[in-house]
């Protein structure tokens, strides 16, 4: 017999399957909400709640949205003919803070077979259609009801790849770039280096060994 | 303007306010709750909202229960003469691994004027009140509608104070040993020393100290 209440165990149990919390986080998660008074179980349930609802996926780049097409491909002004592929909704904020402006598209995860993750389970579908879809139907032909306006018609020329530089990024890039290679100009990865601020004293081979590799004329 | 909708940027705001989680983590959170198969946004929602339904607390000792009276109060196999004085009901769950029979009692906190934490936000008057209820009414009147089972009838003989051996805990072992010395035959303190498995090398000093001044006849 469990001494702690059923609806406190419950949320416990929860708070354990999220990435990064153990049981003994999760208790302290718990208390912390039955006891604060800044944070509320109540306000954190209901925001829970409404995560999903009305949560669109934009129709072109697959990044989470309010309507059906986001901001970034509704913004006329940008860059239509290079992709950004990237990992994960945060991803493109990150990239958001740079000065990148072209489009994104999201794939919401990487290959990772061990994880059930092959390239059904990913928006691999319709980033190969946003990069072959306009193929024969000939440039700036805006027909159609629906508003396509965010790279299709063959406009695409480059891709960039930019999934984490792990083993599965790099599996997945190599994907990316096999399906994609016949379809767009240039299939691109992201530079591999020393980050800045970096200590090459504390760097590991294979990072200095790409930075090398990677070296630019000064 | 934010690139991410309001209901996901609600959820990482949340999640942010709890203990240990920063606004980087929040976001992982709230992006793995989304996308896992496992963790689900609602059925956690579902847990915190119902997390204070019901929720009640022992009247003797304070603890999380869903009776007025907790099953440990309850049980009449245990030691009624001891209360053990914890912080929180985590406290009761750990000392229930020991071989520990007595009552326990629940401050919900300790006494921390930094954080707005006086006698009065903590059940100390409820502590007080086991400890002194009885007196003058004799033990062994087992009168009244509402059971009063734990402790009550000045049977309390000792009160061991198993606040954490850090600044707060010791200023409220300091005051509850005030407020109860003349009305129970003891008020005693957790023993501090070396935990079990512990390397004296790196043990600091103030519990070195306090296992020397505390050392047994073996």
């Amino acid at each position: 017999m469990s001494l702690l209440p059923p609806q406190i165990t419950k949320v416990i149990e929860e708070f354990s399957k999220l990435p990064g919390i153990g049981p003994k986080s999760a208790e302290r998660l718990t208390f912390h909400l039955l006891r604060s008074s800044k944070a509320s179980p109540e306000a954190l349930g209901k925001s829970l709640h409404e995560l999903k609802i009305e949560l669109k996926y934009c129709l072109n780049c697959q990044m989470v949205s309010l309507q059906e097409e986001c901001s970034i491909c509704a913004d006329s002004t940008r860059d239509r003919t290079t992709i950004l592929v990237v990992e994960n909704p945060l991803d493109v904020v990150a990239f958001e803070k740079t000065s990148y402006k072209g489009l994104y598209h999201v794939l919401h995860g990487v290959l990772s077979p061990i994880d059930g993750m092959g390239p059904e389970q990913l928006k691999l579908k319709e980033l190969i259609d946003r990069c072959s879809s306009g193929e024969g139907s000939g440039a700036g032909t805006d027909s159609g009801s629906l508003r396509l306006p965010s790279g299709q018609a063959g406009s695409i020329k480059e891709v960039i790849v930019a999934t984490n530089p792990d083993v599965e990024g790099e599996a997945t890039a190599s994907y990316i770039h096999d399906q994609l290679k016949d379809k767009v100009e240039a299939v691109t990865r992201l530079a591999h280096g020393l980050p800045m601020g970096a200590d090459i004293e504390f760097a590991d081979q294979v990072t200095l060994r790409e930075a090398v590799a990677g070296r630019r004329a000064l």
